[in-house]
């Protein structure tokens, strides 16, 4: 038998997630772990670019964890650990960043979009790239799942593969993106895609008040209840197909049904959707204790991949003896 | 008792060691060491941003090693570590890249000079003062020897100490810069400074043979015998007083010692001051298991140092539980 190809993916703890980031990425991640031999880190040395504080680290770490637990991640299929529990990161970036230029790195997207933000961006946001290849090619990774807008990535960790390979010794997989075409662009309240930034989000564990409130912010227009409608120009169904997408809900938003009796079907069906993940996250959040040893699990065993691929880098490159 | 302050220093492993090396730092560095609790690490990864080949690292590894040790380093008062065996110096460095511009990176000295000779710097280069202030933030240390030329990377090191300090938890001491303001510069075959770009060194661990041509091949003018003449202007008498620095040598140079039979007595005087040190030197070469147990040894203390600060940065920065 062919063994399962190997999976890897970061996730970045920065704060709530909502029904955008489940069906734009969540969704395809649990769906993947049946497929691929899984593996989940927790970015949190990725996240210190953003320089947060303690306690929103900690907070935004915890909430990732059970955000994703809940939402099916299952530890028994999947390693799941935190970036910084594997020190080996680091090291291999550090010999990956001496052998990629400044001027290689300046041309990254992510430190073109940061520098015309900020003025002045910090060295980590810069070598960001340089971690991300080390994250990746750590455990040899055949696929990572990933937007078409982070392609770049991939592209810069096959580079330093082959750059290293070339260098040193061919130790190295050459990765491949994993860019899921059906991933669903997620419409907010407003219609404009959902982002925190444009404040127009359904959170995904939310309390059945917030995902009322939020649902009936939903933006429609004035044609009346008996009005001929083509539902998929309207925001409503757009969102409310993802939870139910049955023939018979385009049928009714195409005659006759109005908007606020939709908005509590739309509810109903969120509140359904949601409840067993809500569940399942709450039976973790009550046993931290299980938490902490499913990180450990999980650290355990990427450190054993990793330390393994570091001392055969080690060795290649002659730092040890 | 006050307990003695704590020393570091990186040792670069980039070939053989002159006589210029030695009188410049390796001689302080031995004298340093029944002052200070000494921390020595050869600086293996600082050593890759010239991307050298396995070979060479290896070679130049054991050499930098074989060589300090022959000078006189105690590994019974020093604790010696090759610095890719404590993985917490690019994990902290990596924390540290986060709260440093590259604005701030692109004013380094070293930076700046690598940039203006070659075209495309790598980002190892780039981040090098990152990774020496972690060298030296982990342990603690109060002091590091450098040259004059080399303040700066202690003001960067002060610097990301007081950065981390402000944004998260008053870990880091404030490093001092150790400038021996007595060194020696000491001058080449040729009157240059003695630089191995200048090809006018008088190797340390030479041969007799070696040292013999190379005194022979020293710069002397076309005095005669009998003419007066100021010692400290000659090339040959600034080489030969680091060996014998009695009056005596100096009356002589001044009055009527001819220059062949002055570099007889300076090969002799430089032979019987490196055969100690050139036996002590063989001692460790032919006995290899003795040097690794030495590494073990010291790689063991400095983990144990640099793993609790690391855990106290995690903790502080909420990476960990």
């Amino acid at each position: 038998m062919k063994s399962p190809q190997r999976l890897i993916s970061g996730i970045k703890p920065t704060g709530r997630l909502h029904i955008g980031n489940y069906f734009g990425a969540l969704k395809q991640f649990v769906d993947l772990q049946d497929k691929y031999e899984t593996f989940v880190f927790v970015a949190n040395l990725h996240a210190l670019t953003a320089t947060p504080t303690k306690e929103n680290m900690l907070e935004d770490t915890k909430n990732i964890i059970l955000d994703y637990l809940g939402a099916g991640l299952d530890p028994k299929k999947v390693t799941l650990f935190r970036q910084s529990d594997v020190t080996a990161h680091t090291s291999l970036a550090w010999i990956f960043d001496c052998l990629v230029t400044v001027p290689y790195l300046e041309r990254a997207h992510a430190y073109k979009d940061a520098e015309a933000k900020a003025h002045e961006v910090n060295a980590g946001t810069f070598t960001y790239p340089v971690l991300m290849a080390s994250d990746i090619l750590l455990y040899d990774a055949d696929v990572v799942p990933v937007g078409k807008d982070q392609k770049q990535h991939i592209e810069y960790a096959r580079d330093i593969a082959g750059k290293f390979n070339n260098q040193y010794e061919e130790l190295f997989k050459l990765p491949k993106e994993l860019i899921q075409d059906d991933t669903a662009i997620v419409p907010g309240t407003d219609g404009q895609k959902m982002s925190k930034s444009y404040n127009n989000t359904i959170p995904l564990f939310a309390t059945d008040e917030e995902i009322e409130k939020a649902v009936m912010s939903i933006t429609t227009d004035s044609k009346g209840k008996d009005e001929e409608k083509n539902p998929d120009d309207m925001v409503l169904y757009q969102i409310h197909k993802l939870f139910n997408d049955s023939k018979d809900l385009k049928k009714q938003y195409s005659k006759g049904l109005g908007y606020g009796d939709a908005k509590k079907m739309l509810i109903k069906d969120i509140i359904d959707f949601i409840t067993p993940m809500r569940e399942r996250r709450k039976k973790y959040e009550e046993n931290p204790k299980l938490v902490e040893e499913i990180l450990l699990h999980g650290a355990v065993h990427a450190n054993d991949i990793a330390m393994k691929k570091l001392q055969a880098v080690y060795e290649a490159a002659g730092l040890t003896k």
